[in-house]
């Protein structure tokens, strides 16, 4: 099967000119098929508290009322993922910037309320993505840059996690692709010692997380990470790397950061 | 030639969600290919204040600085753009929402400084619009929703009149397709006499508008629509119309509004 490479890239790259110049360089240069997921970053939370949109978390997930609904629509949908394209473009990548609901792409569930009302959160699956528009868009030299939110389809957009768009999509390409996975965080990779940022592991496979996990030795942020990462592992995605953007993308066969392995 | 309707619709149905559900409504039966382009409406202002953005205009058209174009990318790129989708969606019609950066679909030129500086403005050529992209699109049975942005290719969106990106885009697809355009706006035509509603010319041709224009009988606002009309009559368009969305899409062949005629 034909490879191609999906990479997440968050706030620490898209707040900040420099690295965001720099990965778009490297981006440009990462050979074959490409599909770019990006975050939010600070600027939703900067533009909501000039807005007066208090930004509200329960276990590190936004709470989005109808006005953070709009805020991140503008945000993701209109400013991030339009600079991104802007970049791409300029770089030479002919990018085609996408929500979930554009071309019914990433269709979603609004989240059950339960004992927290998430309010405009979209539950996706694998399955559900629309992946004869990805192939179309492929089979047409396009890189599609995706914004994460989805869509109920009764329309109302859904503010869906980044990481999670990234998992799922790189699942759902897994039939038809070699699917190499590039999740780009502010750490080189998966750090056994916390305070010591080259204290990478390698590897990462089952025994190794449950091990990390029951020694509570990894932070609170990249347990869901590498949690996304080994489901996208189980669930037919060949490779998945965490680690630093400049790191993952300079080699066509990238060697720095964490990979992860289902085993 | 098969026939593709393109339809502009600007603030006064943007704004007002009765209008827009009503609108969407129309669109959704209207048959055949269609595409929609739409303007800003007083959103971006309102969220422009908020955030400490005045905006500023000369002879009408925004003046528009970085802040300004970050503003305009997020609210047309993302808040109005992804509205239109989700609503048009919610329809049953298949709507991509695209910005000019996205597949190199409108490029521009940033507009030179003369005795004004308009900032991030651009001007587009009919001749340089991604005429293939969109006739891919079309044949995948999608309704491109085009956001009113251009781009320098360099990096930086720019902004461009919604009526202007209607007008070359129905120009750049006449020479395949018989493209019917309808611009609507808050007056059921083109008024003979600006307190009467119902005084709506049925046709205005050359003559006509030179007469128009000579005696001062029309406001400010129509001139630029009517010159815009006239050049797409001109460029190869079949048909133009100018009035209201209600009456403009409830026929399959609208006979309500004004029509424009270059004779």
């Amino acid at each position: 099967m034909e490879k191609i490479s999906i990479v997440k890239i968050g706030g620490n790259i898209i707040d900040q000119p420099d690295q965001l110049h720099q990965f778009g360089v490297l981006f440009s240069h990462l050979p074959g098929k490409k599909l770019l997921v990006h975050g939010g970053g600070k600027i939703a939370t900067e533009i909501g508290e000039k807005l007066g949109i208090a930004s509200r978390y329960h276990n590190g997930r936004r709470i989005t009322d109808r006005a953070t609904l709009d805020l991140v629509t503008m945000v993701y949908g209109g400013l991030i993922n339009k600079k991104l394209v802007d970049l791409m473009q300029s770089t030479g990548v002919n990018a085609i910037g996408l929500t979930g609901a554009d071309a019914h792409l990433m269709p979603a569930v609004k989240r059950p309320v339960t004992e927290t009302d998430y309010g405009f959160v979209g539950d996706m699956q694998a399955g559900e993505i629309n992946v004869p528009l990805l192939q179309l868009l492929f089979g047409n030299d396009l890189v599609p840059v995706l914004a994460p939110l989805t869509y109920d389809g009764a329309g109302n957009m859904l503010n869906t996690n980044a990481d999670t768009v990234a998992n799922n999509t790189a699942i759902a390409l897994s039939s038809f692709f070699n699917v190499h996975l590039y999740y780009c965080f502010d750490k080189k990779g998966v750090l056994l010692d916390r305070n010591d940022p080259d204290s990478i592991l390698p590897e990462v496979n089952n025994a190794t997380l449950a091990t990390l996990k029951e020694r509570k030795i990894l932070t609170d942020g990249i347990l869901p990470k590498l949690d996304n990462a080994m489901n996208a592992c189980e669930n037919g995605v060949k490779a998945v790397y965490l680690g630093a953007a400049d790191g993952l993308l300079q080699h066509d066969n990238p060697v720095v950061g964490t990979k992860i392995v289902f085993a």
